[in-house]
């Protein structure tokens, strides 16, 4: 007898023929003869059309109040799904994030989990029901409702899973597992059998998007495998699981480009200690998220420094450049809005040499310039032309034979 | 300093532009210097779609699954009024049953409330909030969410009146008052300036329908002061209180008429003890709702027994009554389904004569046949023919005077 937590998120119960089928999934799980949870989210748009009501009341509602607010989603959803189960024959219950013992902090709109009541939903298992529990929301020590930030109800399941100690944290999805790279570009790109959370945290930072970070970090933490799957076919998905040793054997799991982003230069900045950190606490301060950072010395006394932001951040990167012009000295500026970001992520980095080679190589066969380039311990990152960002996809998945499985590609 | 607790309807919060007027009026007690609580119900047709949507899944839906979904239309509706009141400058939280600490028994769907926490009302008072509290729901022992049933934001509201001892409990609603008689009938019909419970509750039991009689009834028990008045003009309603002396001067308060009646007579039933019981103890089991009960002896041994029903009712109570057939013997049964009630109130009754005689001389003035009579303390009902409600309802209120004030008619 094991424990299977399920989440389904919005897309999955956008309907009653989607909520019937979601719900027929746990039931089919429960008759296998485990405990099932089902983590939902709100119903297709219903969070966008909440959002919308509040905007045209307060364009600055107060987060407490949305917290309160968006939560009623899930909780209609649960509520649905729980009578739909009736209706099914099975024996559910629908849980609240404050029913079912979901504790966060008080941090309205971007709560942290801080514990969870396992035993009430041990309990709820001893009468046989299927417990639904409201995703992305909890409930903080006074009693106010919380939500969990983006990807939140993700990161309900998996926290539940790691609660439950769940054989399994299954997350429902419109696509059917993860894949080597996005097949929209690379159309031979293929499903991944097994992942290690590093390389999809990796991924999932670089945009590929199936799980946000977060949830992925919780399972990490607490070693809880997450299979991601389809919510329309029954077949298996990807694992997210911690690293196993044969993963090291393969050179790159996972390709990736991301787009519109932009890149600012500073050209001959002063090379004093505390430059750099002025620069990017004051970024930080204006709410620019900074994805890479490169820095290299052109003399003893000068530097260039550039760092890539999402284009949605541009405006406020470049004011808050322009507000340090009187603290920080620099020759020039430059901005390009014409970049992508081609990345490829392996665990097998650390142990294998060339990768990067191999990389540039490919790209150059391609005709592919190349801007800069970053790396980190498993994920080796180049800047390219925006419109070359197909190919150089394209050129890279070819290289590493990312459309045959790990175990097919030559060494 | 007082205590105003306002209540807000379905139709007086549908839109933004009615959440805002809504929340005005609940500003402006505050600026007068009172605390303010404001109960508010789901807006418009939210609670309508719900059930549907909960039908579309299970046309037997599980009560509490139901109240965890109904619930989230109330919690919706004050976090968005929450929200326009901070827009507009006023500090307010919003809260659901289980927050208030509004407790209640675990009969899922009709709750009976058992306490509620005025403590957390007053902490947020003295934080200079305005307390916007989710009509119609609570939370049972368990955590369990809860509703109240029909009429259930007047019940939430009453009650939170009686236990923060407030001045007085604001009904705002799309009238202007209680009238004299319904206006739509009886044209010259003028707003009260004030009725006592007593009154009230034979009006509403008798289809006046302004307040459930259950909020009415949780008002007398606490001597809530009760003021049902218009969310669109502000111009003072109608006080219902407990009695004051001057109301036995008034003979007759208010006047209403009932359609959609049914009249089922059992002609010369076994005049036996016991046989009266059996048959309205078998229309109870059968979930029969029956109004008024006339019995007459015809013999020693027989007596004609006839009740009246609401039309919907009609066919179960059929059913009931053919059920009975062999263990009750009378000689024939008769059913009359165009019939309607028109009756007067007014504890003035208690110590004036003539009242009766006065009513039965205005409808044989009008030529309108009475069927039969029944009477309560401060209550005369006369069944008549259907098509005769409208001249008799106005015959009646002009025989009493409805068009003036209490203070003006002849006594």
């Amino acid at each position: 007898m094991g424990i299977v937590v399920q989440k389904f998120g919005g897309t999955s119960v956008a309907d009653a023929v989607k909520i019937r089928k979601a719900a027929q999934r746990a039931i089919d799980a429960a008759k296998k003869g485990n405990n099932v949870v089902v983590v939902a989210s709100a119903r297709g748009k219903q969070t966008d059309h909440l959002i919308a009501d509040a905007m045209e009341l307060n364009s600055n509602p107060p987060r407490r109040e949305m917290d309160q607010l968006l939560s009623t989603g899930e909780q209609q959803t649960v509520s649905l799904m729980a009578i739909a189960m009736h209706g099914m024959g099975q024996k559910a219950v629908s849980m609240t994030g404050g029913q079912i013992g979901m504790r966060t902090d008080s941090v309205f709109s971007k709560a942290r989990i801080q514990s969870i009541d396992a035993k009430k939903i041990h309990a709820e298992f001893d009468k046989g029901n299927i417990v639904i529990v409201a995703g992305f929301q909890g409930i903080d020590e006074n009693g106010n409702t919380t939500t969990l930030g983006r990807g939140g109800s993700d990161t309900s399941a998996v926290a539940l899973a790691a609660a439950l100690k769940a054989d399994v944290c299954e997350i429902y999805t419109d696509v059917d597992g993860i894949y080597t790279a996005d097949p929209r570009v690379y159309k031979k790109a293929i499903k991944m059998k097994q992942i290690s959370y590093d390389e999809i945290l990796e991924l999932a930072s670089l945009g590929a998007g199936v799980m946000h970070g977060r949830s992925i970090e919780f399972g990490k933490k607490y070693d809880v495998t997450i299979h991601v799957r389809s919510s329309l076919v029954d077949i298996e998905g990807t694992l997210i699981t911690h690293e196993v040793p044969q993963m090291e054997g393969i050179l790159v799991s996972g390709a990736t480009s991301q787009k519109n982003l932009a890149k600012i230069g500073l050209i001959g900045v002063e090379n004093t200690p505390g430059t750099a950190a002025k620069i990017f606490a004051h970024l930080a301060g204006a709410k620019v998220s900074v994805n890479d950072i490169i820095q290299t010395e052109v003399s003893k006394e000068k530097a260039n420094l550039s760092f890539t932001v999402g284009n949605s951040d541009l405006l406020d990167a470049k004011t808050a450049i322009e507000e340090l012009k009187s603290s920080i000295k620099y020759d020039k500026i430059f901005i390009r809005e014409d970049i992508a970001e081609i990345s490829v992520v392996g665990v097998g980095m650390r142990s294998h040499y060339g990768v990067a080679n191999k990389m540039f190589d490919a790209l150059a066969k391609a005709k592919v310039n190349i801007d800069s380039i970053t790396t980190s311990e498993i994920r080796i990152s180049c800047i390219v032309d925006e419109d070359q960002a197909e190919t150089a996809l394209i050129a890279v998945c070819d290289a590493f034979e990312l459309d045959k499985p790990a175990e097919k590609r030559s060494k």
